[in-house]
């Protein structure tokens, strides 16, 4: 949401009081005791505490809500032992990596301890051989993207804040980005990860097998856990070659449902392969061209397709650009060009927030994810329902994948009547998406924004089974108390 | 273990009597109560009780371990309701499927009620669009697997076992089989479960999405769990295309060494794509066509490389046998030829722990899993450690995986020194195996078989991991108890 109600109201009526019981207090014998764990210069309190450390990217118009004390350890022995000091005090912890999550996961709800990962930056193996790469939680996602691909791969995970985002926040909320449709998100990457439980012990969960028989897979279950769980302190990542070109087609459509029909035949086609099928609506494209004042995805106008595919050469190029051609036919298209430059089209679609924003201040934003089989069906029901309730849309979806980021804004509704009826219009929105065999988040994760709409949805089994699962591993509720669920 | 101790032996200081106190006793009100819930039909007691429900293919030469009732539900209601009551009663309770399973994993360890899923063998959806199946747990893999081929789809995963097998059970133990190097294991397959809990309640778990950051992920958690956390009442799963063409060609090699060099090499080839490699040591091979009483792998004899890939066209079939003999160009190969009788090659596959057994009785079996890159260095110092303690080996493994089933046999080792020489050599064995990131149990599971061993390996800060979500998930411990792991 965006601006977002302050915390205190978004948590009215939560766990936040409740669960603030029993926790223990950050006093100077505990800052103290941090100091002599970690340093004293890697210890903030107070006024050396940096606002933005209160905020993600998601939570940015809000009141902040900053820690006791901000803590930078420098090696995974420092994590732990601040972990144990905190579960034995029982101060909440909350890591944080780059700041860039947009549903308030970073944030410290229940002030405590932050657990800022910017010192474990390094990438520690690359291995050519059996394509893997060992890195630091803190590591940029785009420092790990270059490193790879000076030795001729690819890290293919791509959220679009991979400049600023690091590889521990990509795998607490199993950040997707724009190249799932081949690639798959963060999971499919995670090989191994490296955590610290609750309680303050380190082990190393998961191998680099194919098959593996032997006991729980817990590596899935702490990737996308949000911080909730434990804290990585390394990672080790799937490599893959890298294309020699992958170039970007950008198709213009004059109708949304049926560029959804077009999205679902090219995202199974076996021989284009794309790996990327974003779809950005045609009043998204006017609003990025008038931020940059200049036109980036040609002429005419329309909803834009971005097609990206794999090629070992130009011929190869070719006879692809031929495939997108002839699956292109089924549906009306205005028009179909290979992007002059990619690096031109790739930051205009990461400016879409920021364009949108200019625009369109009032604005709530989806992270919607369905089967792309149903992704025609969900536009035209979407569009349908934001008829009836006169509420308007932009969209910028990675399409490929079903994922969908769509701000909704207040059309012909008038502001005052704006929180009522958004809050109707997107119940009624998530029941169609839930129906079609969708989800709440496809990447952003639940965190603090989220957490109080998935209580609504989820099916309370469901969420009991994971509540035990936080109870199991964190007794204490130290770990970023207070998202993607409540306790109580 | 063929032949395996006896279970009283295997668990002699396990926890079997101390887990077994605090459990309800079956009498005959809960059958009765049993029958009320399925009806007296599909409950059996006494003499009733088939013997073969009280081992499964791993341990078959045991002493079986009876249930005191075997109830046949028809409904996952049906499931709910007989969960719930054993739960409120502390009966033990353990799920069966196909009775395949390799490790004892269906063995009724503490008695207490057999859950025999074999009425749920509905195939209940295949979704030809979207290419997905849903399925009742006991629906034969082999015939999910001709139900999508009539529909020219293919499911992916393939047991040995695959005519017995059944999908619950495959989904239970993360199956894997012989097509995971180009797609994966079970869980690669698996999109969602019905499940129901240890409190007998039912969810359903999981969406077929691409992308989902709703939550934690608990479908992979149940994947591999072996009926410790719940009972899967429902799946639905993966359909890929069917190509046209998936030809079989034998590779004769002189050299396992050099053979698993050259399968890493082969299972790193994007254009040749291999489904499976699947190796066949030289003697295994002779002991398989003396089954046979007829020669199946053609002349000369050597170690059998089975390399299987998809083709559209009889042209893409001879594009990529060129490449397989150029990539054989760099080990020395005794001969390269395409199967004639592709089902005679893998029907003999399929019997090799019959043509071992007829041939030595007397051995131990491995599902060890190591990195294909680190399968050439694994081999050798397997090979090392053999000879140093006088022992001998054969061997069929899924060796594009890393998979290896190797049966350890006395070779030069008197009978009387056999048990503590095996046991001494394993123990350095799995050593190897962990310190090249490998793991004890590839697809068959831990189950009763390996669980004193994993005890052994495991990090036990992973290992209270997993504990603390059986507690969790299961706090009276009805659900195949003393499976895995021990609680105590």
């Amino acid at each position: 949401m965006s601006p977002m109600p302050a915390l205190s109201a978004l948590e009215a009526g939560g766990g936040f009081a409740s669960e603030s019981v029993g926790y223990g207090k950050v006093d100077q014998s505990l800052v103290a005791a941090l100091s002599a764990l970690v340093g004293r210069d890697h210890v903030r309190t107070g006024s050396e505490i940096a606002q933005a450390l209160g905020f993600d990217a998601g939570t940015r118009h809000e009141v902040p809500r900053l820690p006791d004390v901000a803590v930078v350890p420098g090696s995974t022995a420092e994590v732990a032992s601040v972990v144990a000091l905190a579960n034995r005090k029982r101060i909440p912890l909350t890591a944080r990596g780059g700041g860039t999550g947009l549903a308030g996961g970073a944030v410290p709800l229940h002030g405590g301890i932050l657990l800022d990962l910017g010192r474990l930056d390094r990438i520690l193996t690359i291995d050519c051989r059996a394509r893997f790469a060992e890195v630091e939680p803190g590591v940029k996602t785009l420092t790990l993207q270059n490193a790879a691909r000076e030795q001729g791969l690819l890290y293919a995970g791509d959220p679009c804040s991979n400049d600023d985002c690091v590889l521990g926040g990509n795998i607490a909320t199993n950040a997707g980005g724009n190249r799932a449709v081949k690639y798959g998100v963060t999971s499919d990457q995670v090989l191994s990860l490296e955590v610290v439980t609750a309680l303050g012990q380190v082990t190393t969960l998961g191998t680099r097998l194919k098959k593996n028989s032997t006991g729980y897979n817990l590596v899935r279950l702490f990737v996308g856990s949000e911080g909730t769980l434990g804290i990585i302190t390394k990672a080790m990542v799937k490599l893959r070659r890298l294309a020699p070109l992958h170039p970007d087609y950008l198709v213009i459509l004059p109708d949304l449902v049926a560029a959804m029909t077009l999205v679902e035949a090219l995202a199974d086609d076996r021989f284009l392969d794309p790996i990327t099928l974003e779809i950005i609506d045609r009043r998204t494209v006017a609003a990025m061209e008038k931020l940059k004042g200049a036109p980036i995805f040609g002429r005419p106008q329309g909803h834009v397709l971005i097609v990206q595919f794999e090629a070992d050469s130009e011929e190869e190029v070719q006879d692809k650009a031929a495939r997108l051609k002839q699956r292109c036919a089924d549906v009306t298209c205005l028009g179909i060009t290979r992007a002059g430059d990619s690096e031109e089209v790739w930051a205009a679609r990461r400016t879409w927030a920021k364009a949108l924003h200019e625009e369109l201040p009032v604005s709530v934003g989806e992270d919607l994810v369905v089967p792309v089989d149903r992704l025609a069906e969900f536009i035209g029901r979407m569009q349908g329902l934001l008829e009836r309730y006169g509420l308007d849309y932009r969209l910028a979806g990675h399409a490929g994948d079903g994922n969908m980021h769509i701000n909704t804004v207040p059309g012909h509704v008038p502001l005052e009547h704006w929180q009522d009826t958004q809050t109707r219009y997107r119940a009624e929105l998530y029941q169609v998406v839930y129906s079609l065999g969708g989800r709440l988040s496809g990447e952003h994760g639940i965190g603090l924004k989220r957490k109080k709409t998935l209580a609504k949805l989820i099916d309370p089994v469901e969420l009991e089974l994971m509540r035990s699962i936080k109870r199991a591993f964190d007794p204490n509720n130290i770990l970023n108390p207070g998202k993607i669920f409540d306790l109580a």
